[in-house]
């Protein structure tokens, strides 16, 4: 998807309504790519996401050795590949090429944008304290692109093994909260 | 809405999925509630919350002081009274009587749950050292409540500036992720 580059300050909105995102890593000729549900925003602005990648992930140790990821952010019509990407260990299999979902260079960080994935944030692990205690990585976001046309993403949110709802209706309400 | 207690291994298909929550407080006979959207699991069982509470919030205080609070998950009946818990602060004002919102007594902890709602979950604080930092507190679960009735509860979440997804059509993949 031809993505343009998001206000840095507007990355909240994609993260807080808690889709299922795929996280890239790359490391040392490694990359790799995990299905995600357990992440926050922290900060506004810096944007600041904190994320449990376990020690249990082939991921872990490519964050760990790169201090950098993609969070990228799949819609419904690819759900079925997010979840083959949650069954599979990148330990042994190459899972962009297994699962067709196309790596693209990314600005600023080693670790590659999904082609499929409409909105993708450049992270930099920014605070790695609580990694020991609950495999939380501290991200801070220093680039982020959307795709500009499509408005209503149907993002996917996981309700446990293997079901998912999908975003619906918007509604609108008058709020003085960001 | 007659809850029934929730299996703890249960919760997180409730907080996974990313919904806007109602977080109550109690201590030194001061009670309140917020509208938050920060949060994550950060372990199964027994179950852990992540979430933030701003010390601009007036929660953050009672939050600190009974480090017990209740997480309570509404609707899309009831958004309206979100938002407008979101826009008021709570140190001049009882907003469960000015918005409607019916408090129960849980069964451990102080903090009231909310009628209105169709989950709630008791959570002490069992880690505060990301609080300086990032007002982070980390919630274990100790009881849980859910309305067995609602099978598909039309949960909102928040996009930024009074706009909210409400959750749509659940699809079900073949998953060997929990």
């Amino acid at each position: 998807m031809p993505k343009k580059s998001l206000p840095l300050s507007k990355v909240y909105t994609l993260i807080e309504p808690g889709p299922v995102v795929l996280l890239t890593t790359a490391a040392a000729g490694q990359s790799n790519v995990m299905a995600m549900s357990w992440h926050s925003m922290l900060e506004f602005e810096p944007p600041l996401i904190g994320c449990v990648v376990s020690d249990r992930n082939y991921s872990h140790s490519l964050l760990n050795a790169s201090k950098e990821c993609v969070i990228n952010l799949p819609t419904a019509d690819i759900a079925a590949k997010v979840v083959r990407c949650g069954n599979t260990t990148g330990a042994k299999t190459d899972k962009f090429k297994r699962f067709g979902l196309t790596p693209s260079t990314a600005a600023v960080v080693e670790a590659p944008l999904i082609e499929e994935c409409f909105a993708s944030l450049e992270c930099r692990v920014v605070d790695t304290s609580m990694v020991t205690k609950y495999s939380f990585f501290v991200l801070q976001v220093v680039k982020a692109w959307v795709d500009p046309q499509l408005k209503h993403p149907r993002t996917i949110h996981h309700l446990g093994r293997g079901s998912f709802m999908v975003s619906g209706e918007t509604i609108k309400l008058r709020s003085k909260m960001k």
